[in-house]
């Protein structure tokens, strides 16, 4: 195992947090609940947003940037909205310090008190409809289909870092659109592409379904989200996608003049996925020696570690592993070779593996002599010597290969821990044995699903889009029930 | 000149902000000084964005992230910087809303209040100093060159879009050395990356130079910027790096162990760029009838409008405008073929000049008989009729062509605005008269410089690097002085 590190056995949740410190991935900050995302972790998150903005582009969205701070009464101006996200807030109510005067620093200048309280976004709803107001005059203007990338802020009394942060980095889609069936078109079109991000790039397997009434953002009609499994067996939700309604134009005044002239209220969505993907991708891959990055998320794919003694046997085995690295990143590869000689290769090894590189290449006089050089696998942590002729073509290979294995593991492992339960006795068993997604028959009320909250901790995490339905009996109350939905005790 | 937009003679003042307004590239929200950057505006951003951070990478910098709240005591750690940072800022007082007893809304609550307040990061250095104390033991932790994209926050009274927001975005890098000498490089090494950007990609000649005493970043040993001229005359700081000495290291005791184990401070360097640029764009180039976007930054680099009456005639006019669409962008140009039929071509062609698209292609029936189509250029204004053959070469080098005529054309405005002066009566009528960069000689005293400042509101854009050495006397004291500096106005 990793060193300073628990394994996951021992204690999954003190694995993971010293995981993500020791990884290089963030750290916690001074101020309570903010993180700092550090070089190694941001360069993962860059990468994670570079592809999910083009998916973004590619589906007609721009991006834009609305402001910061939100006057405290907009958050008022929608109902449910207010009641599920007005509370836990970070509040301006001053615009100036002064200096103290007893020397001893500085303090809040009790003049530059603000005539309103401004509210750090926890959200940036309130704000955008309040300019799409606007924006907004007749159906030529629709659909209007815009992204932010910003930071958010909800004060959180228990953070984990990248899972629950009081500060975090997301996107967070807005759009809106003339007819209620296109808005719900775009609020599944964003799930898809959520559902596709994760299995595609995260390598990370997901059920895309729809939230309880319980379980929906305070303003929608219907939240969509996409449910992954961690290796706790603990679910986690990795991002939404909710169809407003009519609710936001509603409190805001936005209307269209149709085609005919008739105003009428626009529809809207609205959809994010946060920093909280970078929790994700390290719960649902990493084991007991560090972090397993799929290769299409690694900054680093490949790392070239030359084994030497002296300057002489360095000099030698760099111009064949410059070479390498060459013709590896002329095929898009990203290569580091770690020529340091401040540190042996043992650390090295130990580094990259804590670090999650896929592929580490090593190449030592004898490898020079016989042409060869000896691969490892980060994700099955195998080892085999290949020729060096042709390794470009192989390690590119290979690195799909590991690609689509870290997903089938994942994959193996959530239909291991996904189970069909019929009595409540056998729900509450999975629950606290194996864990995992549970599949059981409920009775469609927010009463029964609220008493199985506070008995078992265990929540409904969705009803999976294109259910299958069937007769049954909910576990809990005996009534009768036509699916099954997915329950887990959830991040 | 553009609708509702006066002409630059008229008032240029109003011009630019109108401009920015009617060309979608921002608005101003609802909370005072803080803008909302539109789509239009955003994707111009995104462009500069991409490749600043590609100059960034390419030099050695990773990004990383630092949370948004500063505690209030960071700010008094570096006497300096407190001076003339910690005065107009956004400040946290409480984390928590709650519904108010009358029902009216949300009120703050008076319960949740922090301990000690948090400030909207004003810029970072406190933060990311206190941060680096922990990331640094050793030398073979430095070099230590991180860059940040983030919002910050500065209270202002006197808003304009761009050019001066409360809330504005902007990259902030934050370096660390072993040696004096490597942290003067990084700093002049980054401004000379900024020249680069403002000169090869904004179209934007900019003067490269020290800024005296009075006008250096509070904490730093020296401030270096570049600064551009806009066409009423005005200078514009573009950009900064600054040379931070061991002051943020001592505040924060941030100290290495060197080669030969003995501790030492290190030194630091941090440098900004910020949606101020967007401001410096617009004003650089932008003429009565709107934007003038150089190709390099601008989202759409090539429109098609079809002359057409019906559908028959569109139909053929689409085959043809689409094969010329995907040779154009084969060539990695950007285009909008803009076949709506809600909108006549006179709107259209009103519409992106607005916009600043630098080439507009028209295609009518009667071009298609002929194989050709009118080109006309946003800079010169000019129309010409190409063949339809070898259009996405010709329009490539077109392209290249309006890049460096942009240039050049502010190159020469420069050229003609810069005025050597050698008596304190010729400097205001300089001054009042054709405004510009005015060349004169100064006693290098920060008292001269305060004086002259307050007489004519000229303040010393900076002492530029590689600066000719010429003996004369100061135009304000008669003091000897051994060069010339750069007054001007400025925003």
């Amino acid at each position: 195992m990793a060193k300073g590190i628990p394994t996951r056995s021992e204690d999954y949740s003190e694995w993971y947090n010293e995981l993500v410190k020791k990884a290089d991935l963030a750290e916690h900050s001074d101020v309570r609940g903010c993180m700092i995302i550090k070089p190694y972790g941001y360069a993962i998150w860059e990468k994670m947003q570079a592809v999910i903005d083009k998916m973004f582009k590619d589906t007609g969205h721009s991006n834009a940037y609305f402001p910061l701070l939100v006057p405290k009464s907009y958050l008022s101006k929608e109902a449910d909205h207010v009641e599920g996200f007005a509370k836990e807030c970070a509040v301006v109510t001053h615009y100036r310090l002064k200096n103290a005067e007893d020397g001893s620093g500085v303090v809040v200048d009790p003049e530059a008190r603000l005539e309103e309280e401004l509210i750090i976004r926890p959200t940036s709803e309130t704000v955008i409809w309040s300019t799409y107001k606007n924006w907004i005059q007749s159906y030529r203007d629709l659909p209007l289909l815009i992204n932010q990338w910003a930071n958010v802020m909800r004060w959180e009394m228990r953070t984990r870092l990248f899972l629950r942060t009081s500060e975090f980095l997301w996107q967070e889609g807005h759009t809106a659109h003339a007819t209620k069936a296109e808005a719900i078109d775009e609020t599944l079109q964003m799930m898809n592409i959520y559902a596709e991000f994760a299995q595609e790039y995260m390598a990370m397997p997901v059920i895309r379904g729809v939230k309880t009434e319980n379980e929906r953002f305070p303003g929608a009609l219907d939240t969509y989200s996409i449910e992954a499994l961690m290796q706790d067996g603990k679910a986690l939700q990795a991002g939404t996608s909710h169809f407003l309604g009519q609710n936001f134009a509603k409190a805001f005044d936005v209307k269209f003049a149709n085609k005919e002239g008739k105003l009428e209220h626009v529809w809207g969505t609205s959809w994010g996925v946060s920093t909280r993907l970078m929790g994700a991708l390290v719960m649902a891959h990493s084991d007991d020696q560090g972090l397993v990055l799929p290769p299409k998320l690694a900054p680093i794919q490949v790392v070239i570690i030359p084994i030497f003694k002296g300057d002489e046997q360095l000099d030698a085995i760099s111009v064949v592993a410059l070479k390498i690295k060459a013709a590896l990143e002329a095929k898009g590869i990203s290569v580091k070779f770690d020529n340091r000689d401040t540190h042996k290769p043992g650390w090295k090894f130990a580094e990259y593996e804590l670090k999650g590189v896929p592929v580490r290449i090593a190449m030592g006089p004898r490898d020079l002599e016989n042409g060869t050089v000896e691969v490892a696998r980060r994700d099955t942590q195998t080892k085999e010597v290949m020729t060096m002729e042709g390794i470009d073509g192989a390690i590119h290979d290979l690195l799909d290969a590991i690609q689509t294995n870290i997903y089938q593991k994942a994959l193996g492992f959530r239909a291991e821990k996904t189970t069909k339960v019929d009595s409540y006795d056998d729900f509450k068993k999975v629950l606290d044995g194996k864990g995992g997604f549970v599949l059981a028959h409920w009775d469609g009320t927010s009463e029964t699903e609220e008493k199985i909250k506070q008995e078992t901790k265990a929540t409904i995490r969705c009803i999976p889009v294109d259910n299958e339905q069937e007769e049954g009996i909910c576990i809990h109350s005996g009534k009768p029930s036509n699916q099954r939905v997915i329950f887990a005790r959830a991040y």
